[in-house]
Formats: structure tokens, C-alpha cells, sequence
């Protein structure tokens, strides 16, 4: 199982640290293709030591060989919500993870869309039995 | 010619008078399908009349009908993102603008994507000519 880990870079890291736990969270169940999305060393400016044109190509080929895509929303991201739509166009199945309690309401591209899993929480300890659920029907 | 004019909503209304001031530059050259972007009525909370599912249906119907995308992407957002990928797998012909003078850097999915324009701008007097130049190709 491949899982593509998507979370804001330079929409705003101050969820990176909850990224990290989601990450070995999601590391119990496949291989997660996207680990840098956790660093604690990545910075709103990005990667820097890579050409967007760089990380454009490699995300997108990560994203294509995932067998699934989850995505934290809490923080708004273009790039999330553009690599939720590759999925989407891809027939990926996605799950969409949005913490209400931090006051935000999610797109509604996103929360009226259909084709998308979209669940809320407010701490990685209640992730365990979403994740679980939604690998279930995905696999 | 058919604009579909992107600008976020939920992930935050900062930018709500400029939105207002780009729609009124480009319904010089078509028809604006998503006037609503830049009222100033309009709330981080999102239209509060309709149901989600109700909004996604019904820009999606106006992202299909456009003839042309064109997004203000200097407030991180998820639908703005959702928005762009969906109108490249149309076969859309995208802009996005970005003010660098926010400090934020656009996300390598946009910023790195050879299939989007993506241009940098101040302010809406420096718009009509990246506005021109793009219509020209696009038609």
C-alpha cells in the first residue's frame, strides 16, 4: 500500500508537527511517499534546494503511483487542494481530514464534493479507526 | 468569452476588495461566471444560503462552461487549488496571479506546473496588459 501524504508547505507549516504523527500513523499501514511533508526542518519557503519545475514533476509521480491520497485541510493550501483534484482526476480514492476546531471551514470543493471522503477530527488519537475505515473500502 | 474568475472564500477574505476590482477589469473582456468571488457580503464562512453540495455542483457546471480560468493566488486556498487542476484536466487554458509582496511564495504545484501561466503583479493597474497578453493566446 502507497500513500500519498498531503499537507500545507508554504500555505503555513504550524500543523508540521501534527503532519509527523500523521505520518507514523500512516507508516503502520503502507509506505508513505511523501515524509518530507512532516520535516521539521521544512519551511513555508519550501525546498529550497529543488527547482519547482522539480518538485512539481517528482510530487506528480508520487501522487500516480499511490494506491491512496490523504490529505490534512485544516491549514488552506493551493497545493493541497490541487494535488486533491489530481487524485480525484486519477481515480485515487482520497480522504480529507479537517479539524473544525480550528475555527476554519473547509472548502466547499472539497466537503460538497462527492467523490471525496472528507471526516472531521481534533486529534491524531481519534485518527486510528478513520484511517482504518477508509483503507478498508479504499484497498 | 466565458471567465471563470477564482479567488478564495473559506480560506480567507483578505483580498475581497481586489477580487472585486479584478472581476470589474475582466468583464471588459467576457462574462464573469463567478461575480459572487468578490462581493463584499460574502464571508469566510461561504454562502450560508446553499448546501455544499449545492456549490460544488454548481461551479463545477461554470468551471466546464468557461472558456478560459484566471485565479488570484496570493491567499492559500483549497478550493482555488481544487480549481486549477480541474480546470487543466478540461483542457482549460489557467492564469494565476500572484502578489510576491505578501511574502508568500506560490506553491511549486502551481508555480512548477508547465501547463498554467502563472504571472507576478502588485497591483490591479498592472493587470490589463498580463490580462491582454494571456486572452490573446488562450482564444
Amino acid at each position: 500500500m502507497k500513500i500519498y501524504f498531503a499537507g500545507s508547505i508554504r500555505g503555513g507549516r504550524q500543523d508540521a508537527a501534527l503532519y509527523r504523527a500523521i505520518i507514523t500513523l500512516l507508516a503502520e499501514y503502507g509506505e508513505v511517499l511523501t515524509e518530507h511533508v512532516g520535516s521539521e526542518g521544512l519551511m513555508p519557503s519550501g525546498e529550497e534546494s529543488l527547482p519547482d519545475e522539480a518538485i512539481f514533476g517528482r510530487d506528480m509521480a508520487w501522487l500516480t503511483k499511490a494506491d491512496v491520497v490523504i490529505a490534512e485541510v485544516s491549514t488552506p493550501s493551493h497545493g493541497v487542494g490541487y494535488e486533491i483534484a489530481q487524485a480525484e482526476a486519477l481515480g485515487k480514492p482520497v480522504l480529507c481530514l479537517h479539524r473544525p476546531g480550528t475555527g476554519r471551514q473547509l472548502s466547499a470543493m472539497l466537503a460538497g464534493n462527492p467523490a471525496l471522503r472528507c471526516e472531521n477530527y481534533e486529534n491524531v488519537e481519534e485518527l486510528k479507526p478513520i484511517v482504518e475505515r477508509f483503507l478498508s473500502t479504499a484497498r
